[in-house]
């Protein structure tokens, strides 16, 4: 029997227990069998965010679908990070890019705010859930971040939870720099906004100052595009108050 | 007249000094003239990566061509981060991404390095460097990062610097958190090296670590994508021993 764990990773909605049948749909199918050329006995690893993780033994191939069966457990459902993203939504090729990189670096929630200067309504939720389920299945994460219909700054604001810590790039120049206010604020939830293209306007960044939970943060002197400045946040977040400081499992 | 600094900003070849008069290609006169609808009279920011950053008046435009006239001076040249990127080529759009980013994120050396699992040898150099060139005028820098030919991982490393701090992304679990990295290293010229995806091989990292200017760095335990551990690694950097605690300019 294979012992290391499957290469191909796959997220599934379906409860996942030792013993339990599941029916992949056409696409996750017409993935496994013939983009991977998986055989029946060959395994993959199951994750859907509540289960843990575990390996499944190809079944049954048909032309378009194909039948697992849950065998062991690989690694047990461990906690995640609870790191928010706010993000106004920009042009297609770099929503995507967020959705990607955010996912790999380990956000728990994806909520697109709409700002004065943004000039993006659609979102296209499935595509980038697609995206999202695609890149946690590459970067061994055990879960799929949530996503949220996008909403007005403003309520995006109104309903946020005062206890967690809403870090907001700023790129007025204003902002104190990521790496200080990263070493000072003490562990717990926490959010990181980013603005669009053009950046927040000066009543948004007002707004913004009058919040107790909102600290302005700057990411350096050169002006990031909105896709950079998500994942330098998101990285510095997860280096020194995140994750990275972990042991890998 | 226009005191501002000009939304518009083009890296120019020529010398800037006042009074000189710069003659625009076919490509940037499209740009200036048809994309921008800039008429005679209105300004731009030039820089070359020497002389700082001049104010360029728009003196005459034809159907192919423009010639600016420089006038004053916006900013002098400043010192800007000596931070190199050595990086395995991987798939054309994720090369892209890794040159628009590395520039955004202030490194001034790009340096392609083949290693035993990067199966890209071609890069692309002049498709590349009008990435760079477009990355930096919109991020406002005074360079554009110098692109080294592509070179094998050993040859790269034969002829490294040893003053120079390597940073090795290892993602194999075995480097020290890149926060606690950062916070302990000396002041002085660095460079980040991220490969191929797939990782470096055992015998490459054998070789990294018999080098006493390389330090093996984890990025947590999820698995990124080597263009997300470039950006992720540099936006690290920049924020606690980089440029990024410097007021902005």
């Amino acid at each position: 029997m294979n012992e290391a764990p499957p290469r191909i990773r796959l997220f599934v909605e379906a409860e996942l227990a030792a013993g339990a049948e599941i029916s992949l749909g056409e696409e996750q199918a017409h993935y496994l069998i013939h983009v991977m050329r998986l055989a029946e006995g060959r395994d993959v690893a199951l994750f859907n965010g509540r289960d843990g993780e575990w390996r499944g033994i190809v079944a049954e191939v048909a032309k378009k679908k194909a039948r697992l069966r849950v065998d062991g457990k690989i690694r047990a459902q461990a906690a995640e990070p609870d790191l928010w993203l706010l993000f106004a939504p920009v042009k297609r090729a770099r929503i995507d890019l967020i959705v990607e990189k955010a996912t790999e670096l380990g956000v728990s929630k994806l909520q697109p705010v709409m700002t004065e200067r943004t000039n993006m309504s659609r979102v296209g939720d499935e595509r980038l859930r697609a995206i999202a389920i695609e890149a946690a299945e590459q970067c061994e994460r055990l879960s799929v971040p949530e996503f949220l219909p996008p909403v007005p700054l403003a309520k995006a604001l109104a309903s946020f939870p005062p206890e967690r810590l809403l870090l907001t790039m700023d790129e007025t120049g204003a902002g104190r720099p990521i790496a200080d206010v990263l070493g000072e604020v003490k562990p717990g939830p926490a959010a990181v906004l980013v603005g669009p293209e053009g950046g927040f306007t000066h009543s948004e960044l007002d707004a913004l100052g009058r919040l107790a939970f909102s600290v302005r943060v700057g990411l350096g002197g050169r002006i990031l595009r909105a896709d950079t400045a998500v994942i330098a946040a998101l990285a510095c977040y997860q280096a020194i108050r995140g994750d990275w400081r972990q042991p890998a499992s």
